[in-house]
Parts: C-alpha cells; structure tokens; sequence
C-alpha cells in the first residue's frame, strides 16, 4: 500500500462500519449488499441526488441520449466452476445483462465486454466460453460491439471474470418501474425457481441429486417484448437472480411501497429442487435463477398474461404467485399451506456465494 | 474443472496457439494483444462479418439507437498498486472509458461500474476509490448511472479489480476514425509522454527518481469538443494506453493502410521520464499513458487544432511530431535526430504488465 494512501480521510457511514472489511456478503445480494450499494456508492455517485438514474435501484438505468430512451444494465460474473451443468460463465455473462436490460422494459440491442484473465487459463477454454457468449448473444438478438481484456499475475485471479454491459431501446410508451406496482397487483413468475443455484453448488460440492439439474440460464427479452407487445399492463419486472425470489420480492415491495403476499404452495419449485435444498438446508426461495422473470401485473391482465408467457418455451412453466397489497408495506409475506402466515426475510448475505 | 468441459472441441487457430494458455502479455496491448483480438475474439462476435461494429476494431464502438448516433466502450483496470501518484484506480477507470468516448468523437455521458472486491479489502479503501470516481465522473460530465458488484474469496483476486462501460453521443457530422486518414495529415499529441507508466512503476518497483513523476490521468472529452467545435478536420482520434504512443501509431497505420513518420527529436519527453526510463531500460514511445491523445489532422488544420490544445491546460504541452505519409503503408518509422530512420515495431508484449 502506498505512502499516497490515507485511509482516515475516509469515514465509514453507518451501518457499513459493522465490517471494517469486504465479507463475500458483500456480494450476496443480501442486506449487506444492500447497505454497500445505499450507503455507499449511491451517495457518492448521485451526490445526494433523488431523481438520477443510478438512485432508481433498479436491475438497469433509464437514460436519455440524442432523443432516444435507453436503458443501460452491467453484470459482473465470478461463478465458480466456470462450466456448469446448462451453461457456463459465457452465456451467464451475456444473459444477465440480457435480462437486466429486459427488465427495464428495453429491447436489448448491444453488449460490451470486460475480462480479466489469469495467467495460465488454458486459450482453449477461453474459447469455448467465447464461443458460448457469440451463441448466447446471437439467440438473445444482440451484438458485441467491444472489448477489453486484461491479464493477472497467477494467484491473483481464478481463470477468468467477465463483465459485460449493455444498450437497450424503450420502446414509445413504455413505462415499468417499482413506482407502477399498485396493491391488487398479481406477481407472476415465468417458471420454475432455484435451478442455476442448485445445477452450480451440485458441481461444486461434487453432489449428485440423482435427477440432473442444469441451470435455467436464458436470454429473457423476447418473453417481456410478447407481454408488452400484446399491451399487458406490466408494473414491474425484475430477474430473481442472486438471493432468489426473495430478494427480488423484497427489492420491489421496498421500492414501491407496497406489501408482497404469496401463496407458499403456488411456488414453481421442482421436486429434484425441493430435494437438494432439503439437502443443502436451502430454501428454494432464496436461490438464484437465471432465466426466470418476476411480473407485477394489472389484475384484469393477469390470466392473459399468463396465457402470452406460456405461450413461448420459456415460459411454459409460468404461474401467479401472489398479489401486491395495501397492508404492510415493503414487507413480503407467505402464506403457509396449513393457512398461517409468515414474513419471508432478506438474508444479511447469500447462501450460497460465487453462483454467478 | 467439470465432467462438462470438453476442450478437444475447440481448436486454437492460428497464430493463438503457440500459447497454449493465458500469458500476461496477452493483456498488454501489444501482438499478443492484437492476436487474441483478431484471431479469437472477432471471429467468434462477428461471425466473420466485416461491417460489424467490434470489427472496426476502434477504442470504442459506433451504433445507433432510436435515431441516435452513440458510441460505445468499455475498459477494464488490474492496475498495481491501486494507488499511485497521481492518481488510483477510480479516475483511471472513470478516466480510460470516458476518452475512449472521447476518441470515437463522441460526447461521454453515462458509465456503468463492474466491481470485483477480494474480500478483506478495507471498506475504507473502497470509499476512497468510489469517491475518486465520482470526483473523476463529475470533472468529466458523465453520469454514473448503474453498477454491479461481485466478491471473490481472499487469494482469488487482487484486492479490486474495475470495469467501467460507457455510452456517449456522436454529434452530427462528427466522423473519426482511421479510415478517415490521409497521407498528408499532420500527427498531434496533446503533451508529454510517459507519465502514467512511469508512475505507477516508481511505486510497484520502490524506486525514487529524484523528481515527483505523476499519473497523467485526466478526462479528454473537453479537448475533443474543442477541436470539433472548432471545425479541424479531426480525422483519428486514439489515447495511447497501452503500449503507449508507439501501439497507437501502429494500430491507426494499420487501420488506415497509410504510413506514419514521426520526428523522434519532437516526442515530447519530459527530461524526469527519459530518466527513469533510461534506467529501467524502457523506450518512452511504449509507456502508457493515460490522459494524451494523438489526433490525425488535416495539413491546412495542424496549426489552428495545436492553438486550440494548446488553449486548455490538458493539452498545454501539444506538438506536432510527425506525418502521415504514402510510402511504407502499415509501417511507422522514425526519424532520428542524426538523419537516419528506424522502424518502430510493435512489441511482443507490454513492457510493464498491470499498468492500467
């Protein structure tokens, strides 16, 4: 560390000073991902400012260039393994802004790319991931306009990062944003939950469940392009990607002000995903999916909706899990097959890290 | 690695696979570099097509959205140390995409921001960082409008790595790029060369050079408008980076297919760089730096566009160092003081890996 650096120049707002240092959890999607992103970097690149873009919180940013709407969206991806049963980082990498750029009612239209190397990844597996986002780019409909790639020293990496981001164009008239959501509200969600999680910790813990379970990992945009092209009143879409459903939920119910009940038995979790969490002490809820959308609709769409969803491969396994509501807001609440209820919490981190 | 990964499936094109893996010269903007570019990375993106936005090769994209003209770019940094003097790795990452923008002629106005914390980093540190870039973001006039932030475990990082991406708007009849040049045009720099490089290296190799040497980071958005606004026919704008000016030269012959001769004796070397870089046995025309731009201008355009660099402090050091000429297309010669000629090669590899 250099003479030039004088770390107590710097002050650590509360409630981030807990951890005087970065934790995975950091990363998790979770509370302390949460307070990283409000406490931290918002206020330092807004300036304090409510209406700027980045304030929005949102899976991408809504901006103006040139008289055009744009959307602009970036993910960064470590997952380890790197290759997985259904994908690897390639098409997660590509999909995730994809998806991000997708759910803020965009047309994905261009993606730049960031690697960091290690020394020593063997050039053909690089390839092979290569080849993999070209595919994944292709069937998402976008284009890879540019690059940069750097190297680290071995022991300074694991293989290979990527970061990729992107350009979107919002369609005339388009409009969805936590700030739509209105109590009565349905909450779709296009298929079954917690397969990109479970197909990553399954390699990486060297489990087998028996049934194989591969990631969901898939570009989202031509789902949400049916649903706003048949003029479905869409309030809110987001990808439930790291923290799961839950954390999606919790994002939006947070950001809209409303209160999120779902019906615990309407859950799309698949027996073999049921069964690993069970395993793992999991909570299906909580695991990352990476091709999955989260919908709040106006009620009157909302067997439409679902009718256009299931229409296309996928979204064959969608269904309506819940309403937004008027009682306790920013709270998500489950209703529980024996007729209680119960709060369903943000994790303080992920369960499971590096998953994408 | 997985049961999944078959890497008999991928075959290593030429000239790729004399290097079988990852060599940190492949992140060093030079022919290792530029073979990953054109040999792995464009083939796969492009589908081999020749019009496509990545194929242009430039520092940044051209692309339209909804009517609207815009550049695209992105840049990721691993430098080491993280902070140097001068600067750290928030301004050279806001810094590096915003001229990129910059050198497509295109306005900055938004980035996106990829972190890669290690965890144990100092929650302080990262404050530090993230307020450079917001200080760096405002000096330029770009909004940071959305970012993505993963954790990667102690040992599988380097403390922070940072990918920034951007979109800038092209304004109306701008047109910048090598295809642009024409023998005849007079070759700028905005000022000395080296610093960057130089820089970071006094700290990672704890030497002292007597004087202070400086990052040079800085925004270059206002000295393009200048000249733009001013009416110079600015026909290839690049920052040399990587591989500094020597890289930069070469990648615009090649683009262009003119010749390029440059005066050695006019390369603005600062007495403190030519120093350090006589004792570490490095040539100044291949150190980075990071707030220089090297403009191909018209002939009738060269005094006015060095007045008009020469206005504002970030271009206060201009000069003319050289032609584009007919002869030797591709190749890049200079002229030593004593009369004579030597080629400039593009190097293998970077002399100083982790620089940006």
């Amino acid at each position: 560390m250099s003479e030039h650096l004088d770390l107590e120049n710097w002050t650590c707002p509360v409630p981030l000073r807990d951890y005087p240092s970065i934790v995975l959890g950091h990363g998790g999607g979770g509370r302390l991902s949460g307070d990283l992103i409000r406490h931290l970097f918002v206020p330092a690149f807004t300036g304090g400012a409510d209406g700027t873009p980045l304030a929005q919180l949102g899976d991408g940013a809504l901006v103006e260039a040139g008289g055009a709407r744009l959307a602009m969206s970036t993910d960064t991806f470590v997952v380890r393994p790197r290759f997985f049963p259904g994908g690897n980082i390639g098409d997660l990498a590509v999909n995730g802004t994809v998806n991000d750029l997708a759910m803020c009612g965009a047309t994905p239209l261009y993606l730049t790319v960031g690697f960091v190397l290690e020394e020593g990844l063997p050039l053909a597996e690089l390839g092979l991931i290569v080849d993999t986002m070209a595919a994944a780019a292709r069937m998402a409909g976008v284009q890879i306009v540019t690059g940069d790639t750097k190297v680290v020293d071995a022991g300074h990496g694991d293989g290979l990062y990527v970061t990729t981001a992107g350009v979107g164009l919002v369609p005339d008239g388009v409009r969805v944003g936590p700030d739509q959501v209105r109590p009565g509200d349905v909450v779709l969600v296009s298929g079954p939950i917690g397969l990109h999680g479970i197909a990553v910790m399954s390699v990486r813990e060297g489990l087998e469940f028996g049934a194989d379970i591969v990631s969901d990992t898939a570009p989202l945009g031509g789902l949400v392009a049916a649903l706003l092209g048949a003029g479905i009143r869409v309030h809110a879409l987001r990808d439930p990607t790291r923290g799961g459903l839950a954390a999606t939920l919790h994002e939006i119910a947070g950001s809209s002000q409303v209160g999120v009940e779902i019906a615990e038995s309407a859950l799309p979790v698949p027996p073999e995903v049921r069964a690993a969490c069970g395993f793992l002490g999991l909570d299906p809820m909580y695991v990352a999916n990476e091709g999955k959308l989260v919908a709040f609709v106006a009620p009157e769409d909302a067997a439409r909706a679902l009718d256009i969803l299931r229409a296309n491969p996928l979204g064959a396994g969608a269904v309506a899990i819940g309403t937004a509501v008027a009682d306790h807001p920013e709270v998500v609440v489950a209703r529980t097959p024996i007729g209680g209820t119960r709060v369903v919490d943000l994790p303080l981190a992920e369960q499971l890290p590096r998953i994408c």
